[in-house]
Parts: structure tokens; C-alpha cells; sequence
């Protein structure tokens, strides 16, 4: 029998069906035949796309942070909110998208890599490189506001932008745990509306 | 054949085993069958200790709580250190432990959560009480660093303490994915000596 060709639909298919199935149940929760009958696809040809379970966990990875960035950059070029406020409605919408998922979804390369850390190589560069190039975006915004005046100076655009995506991360874990997206909100305005700003004279809450 | 008579020697070996090797390898990457070979004690006996997989994963996870909770008091009730300097002494210690790992065990509880979620309600409970005792306990060191003036006071204790849970918890995804403890120490040292104090004039990065 001649090997089928490899349709390209399928394979987005596959991918698709990835990403929703390995944010749902992990890396190991994830079986390859699942995916296949979710696709409808017969198992003997996944091998036609991906030569492993791993390089296909690895392309899920890529193709969840190409979705990601092409969204993030899309709304970034077009609006004309001041950086800062668009920093907002970024993670706004974001939380707005979980909580329509029962808020079990959440950040795919952040659950991956709290599951199997840095045991496959070839994950480990998929998660690494969505985070640097997320990063580098919200690193933009936050240098942007900085000059603005929106955003403290007294640490530089990097070093907010990783104690930021830190405290996004862990918020999503509790999110994930409460299935609910109440302290990752409040995780959100404490970070984006008290402890990046540019200080003001303090308030004695003991008086 | 008379059934078998529970030791408690070996209920406390099977916990303890189920930290490491669910810490390595998730909830579904860690079989029954992999701890019962490690602790040589027979399949069959497992379920004379624990109803199902679910309730030893959710009794794990009071194991750990439990553990970490003791050092934590132990270390607090004798420490004389300044309350800010306390919490300093205690994260750096984690992250320590965590490096003799090759980075790779992390939070439990964090890892748990992004993995499986709310998906099983005895897990669920006891990540929930995990979470707030520790952040109780964290929440009192915070306090009493505000009375002292060594953290910022426009905040509660408590909108701090979940600000800094979060950003501890999504700082271990990234020292996991990296195999390294550098930017979980960069995030740690950013909140601690820096978003969390009180505000200081600020010096302008641009001029």
C-alpha cells in the first residue's frame, strides 16, 4: 500500500487537538491515541507527522506560542491605548478566555514545565523560546511605559518584566487549583496597579 | 489468607516516596506500581494503606504540606532574625534544596496544581490547605515586617503574601524549564528587596 501523503490540515488538526488535550491533562495525561481519535485520524499515520510523542508535545508547544504571539502582536499593532493600559487588556483577556474554559486550561508552557521541567530537551527549547519571545513583547510595554511615566524606573524593563510573568505564572496555578479566576485577578491589579508603579508618598495603615 | 497488618514504618515510606517521585514526574507520569517496586512492598497490599491512586496523591500532598509547615515553625520559633530577614532565610533555604535537586522537584503542590487542576476534589482540598497555611504563616512574617517598616504598608499583609506566593510559585516553572535556580533567585531577590519595600525616591534610569 503506498504511504498516504501528509495533509496539512491534519496536522493543524493534530496540533489543535494538542493543545486543547495537553492543557486539559498534561504531558504524561496525554495519550498520542486520544488525539488521534479526537482527529479521527488511524493511529499507524501519526508517525507520517511527528516522529515521537515528544516532537509532537514539543510542536504543540511552538504552535500554542505562535498562536499567542500572533495575537499579542496583532493587538499591540492596532491599538492606540497608552502601554501600560494595554498591558491590561492583554491579561484581562487572557483571564477572560480561561474563565470561559472553566479556567482549567490556563498557560500551556507554564503546566508542561511544572510537570516535566527540563527532562526532554526538545520541549525544554519549545517552553524556553515561547517565554523569551513573550517576554521580549511585554518587555516593549513595560520600557514604553516606563518612559511614559506609568511604570516605577528604579528597575529596569527586564527585571519587571520577569517578576511580572513570575507572578503571572504562579497566579495561574492557584487559578487552576481554585477553579477560579478570582486571586489571579487580584494577583493582576496588585502587580499592575500597585507594585509597578511609580511610587507615591505611602499611607500608614496602622494610623 | 489472613490479611496483611499495616505498618506504619511502611505507609510513612510510601509517602515519602510519593513526594519524590510525583515531584519528578507528575501525577500521571508517578504509577502505583514504580512506588510499591521502590519502597518492596507487594501490589496488593497498596490498597490496605490507601482507598485509591487519588487519595495517596491527595495524602502526598498533606505529607509535604505537612513537612515543609514543621521546618518552616521550627525555624521561625527560633530564629531572632528581623521578620523580612526571616523570610529571606527561608525562601533562599528552598531554593538551595531545590539546586541539590537539579532543579527538577520544585513546589509540589505548584506542579500538581498546573497539572491536574481541580479535576480531583481530594487533591484539590488538600492543595487548597496547603496553600493557606503556608500563606499564613507567611502572612504573619509580612505583617510584622510592616510594623517594622522593612515592607511597603499601602498593601495589606495579605494582598502581599498572595502577590508574593504567586510570583515564588511561577519563578519555580522557569527554574524547572531551565534546570537552574538564576531567575527564580532574580524574581526572590526583585519582590524581596525591592517591589515589597517601602518606596524610596526614585531615581530616573533616562537622564
Amino acid at each position: 500500500m503506498p504511504r498516504p501523503r501528509r495533509s496539512e490540515k491534519t496536522r493543524e488538526a493534530l496540533l489543535q487537538t494538542g493543545i486543547e488535550q495537553l492543557s486539559l491533562n498534561g504531558y504524561h495525561g496525554t495519550g498520542i491515541k486520544q488525539i488521534l481519535d479526537i482527529v479521527n485520524v488511524p493511529k499507524g499515520s501519526f508517525y507520517n507527522y511527528f516522529s515521537s510523542k515528544e516532537a509532537f508535545v514539543a510542536e504543540v508547544l511552538k504552535e500554542y506560542s505562535e498562536q499567542a504571539l500572533a495575537r499579542l502582536d496583532d493587538y499591540v499593532d492596532t491599538s492606540t491605548e497608552a502601554p501600560l493600559d494595554k498591558i491590561k487588556t492583554i491579561y484581562n483577556f487572557m483571564l477572560k478566555e480561561f474563565s470561559n474554559q472553566n479556567c482549567q486550561q490556563g498557560c500551556l508552557i507554564g503546566s508542561i514545565a511544572a510537570e516535566i521541567g527540563n527532562q526532554s530537551e526538545l520541549c525544554q527549547t519549545a517552553m524556553l523560546e515561547s517565554v523569551s519571545l513573550w517576554k521580549l513583547r511585554v518587555n516593549q510595554l513595560i520600557a514604553d511605559a516606563q518612559l511614559k511615566g506609568q511604570v516605577r524606573n528604579d528597575l529596569s524593563a527586564e527585571q519587571i518584566t520577569s517578576v511580572f510573568w513570575a507572578a503571572w505564572e504562579g497566579s495561574l496555578l492557584k487559578m487552576k487549583m481554585e477553579g477560579s479566576v478570582d486571586s489571579a485577578k487580584e494577583v493582576l491589579s496588585l502587580m499592575l496597579e500597585h507594585l509597578l508603579l511609580p511610587p507615591f508618598p505611602q499611607k500608614n495603615i496602622n494610623q
